[in-house]
């Protein structure tokens, strides 16, 4: 039977969420763990979307085939139980809905980015944010993003090793908010390029130290071209918030 | 020159502030830094109050002597440049104020405590929070804590290795929060006694569980006896928020 798992991981340790030959990934973590219920035979485990190595999930959504006779907190339960010591959790599971697929079905895709903006590094936060030294101007952050709001060619802003076939996406929402230390970067779209919400950060920092104005950014996203944006921002300050689906999930309480 | 600094660190790889013979100190990375800036001499560092092994600070108060003849930014960028790679870091810092001590000039100190309540374990916030799978009733939690707000013995919840001359402290605020997930108990008195904060949450938590109904926190503390409380919280739910003194420290902005 086909499940659908909503999951929490650092990405620190991990080559990211897809299998790699040289170290671990989120998904063979999963489907090794899978297989102690599967009398073990390895599932294919597929996610929504696969994140980079580095990049934290608050709440990926992954689907496999697991048994029928199971209940949803004994699959949450046995699969943190495999799971450990790595730094993946199960938050919660349901049986997936007729014809649903954790990657097609999504509808939106929510990702949060965090910067520290302060002098020191991040003791407590290390690998958990974008340490920036220089103060950011916030205000011009968001104003500045707010061009990158709607259909659009991201050509700029896309990861050379994209495969997706259209560089063309729609941004429903981009935006910057400090509280204190913190920028606190909301993205929300059906889709992303790779790459796309840090390469969109990594231009608007630039824009928050005043090196670039904030025409730029319309500027960068107008030229279509990798090399007219700013660089790739670090992978620890990403998070995978939501998967949104349509209709919603129905998670058990 | 005496200066104050603020400091910022993650508890977990240290075995608290103060120097160990076995293991490295929050204190001993400190002095080793400071002694970069002193010709190799190393100096005494003494915080407002020692921290136990894996307990963090948001802003912990020391002193030290340093040259009077850097700036608080270049005391800041020094020190941090050498703790590195320990995650320990100097926030601010400042000349100390006449006749100032960072441990018997404070007035007022604020924990805080966060609890992870959730089925799953904290795959992003291991060592951060106590994990507590069972659905904590916060509102009782709040409401038997407000028993202990106020001048009394605090013998029940004091560590048996305390040194204070006296149990009796004055508690200004315990506050008990839910912010989704998580339990935020925020603790404020001039000082506390040994593994205060923690053997409060530690009791504050089978009430939470209704193991305990809330007349026990009261009943704990009349009893003057630590056998009478609950059992220590772990460590790394528990930061060193902020430090008081009349007047306050000023930091440069």
């Amino acid at each position: 039977m086909l499940w659908a798992i909503e999951l929490e991981y650092d990405g620190t340790p991990f080559m990211g969420w897809q299998r790699q030959k040289h170290g671990v990934s989120i998904q063979q973590v999963i489907e090794e763990a899978a297989a102690h219920l599967r009398g073990g035979e390895i599932p294919a485990v597929t996610a929504s979307g696969r994140t980079d190595a580095g990049v934290h999930a608050l709440a990926q959504i992954a689907m496999l085939d697991l048994p029928a006779n199971f209940s949803p907190s004994r699959i949450r339960e046995a699969l943190n139980y495999h799971m450990k010591p790595h730094p993946v959790v199960v938050l919660r599971a349901t049986p997936a809905p007729p014809d649903w697929n954790a990657r097609f079905s999504a509808v939106r895709r929510s990702y949060r980015y965090v910067i520290s903006n302060r002098p020191a590094w991040p003791s407590i936060e290390e690998n958990r944010v974008w340490h920036v030294k220089a103060d950011l101007d916030d205000a011009a952050m968001h104003r500045a993003a707010q061009t990158l709001v709607g259909h659009h060619d991201f050509s700029s802003f896309r990861a050379s090793a994209c495969q997706a076939k259209s560089p063309w996406r729609t941004l429903d929402a981009l935006t910057v908010e400090r509280q204190g230390d913190h920028l606190i970067i909301n993205a929300v779209a059906r889709s992303f390029l790779h790459h796309q919400v840090r390469n969109m950060v990594g231009s608007l920092k630039l824009v928050g130290q005043g090196r670039w104005p904030e025409s730029a950014i319309p500027e960068a996203l107008a030229a279509k071209s990798r090399a007219a944006a700013g660089p790739t921002a670090p992978a620890g300050g990403l998070y995978l918030v939501s998967i949104g689906y349509d209709p919603p999930l129905q998670f058990e309480a």
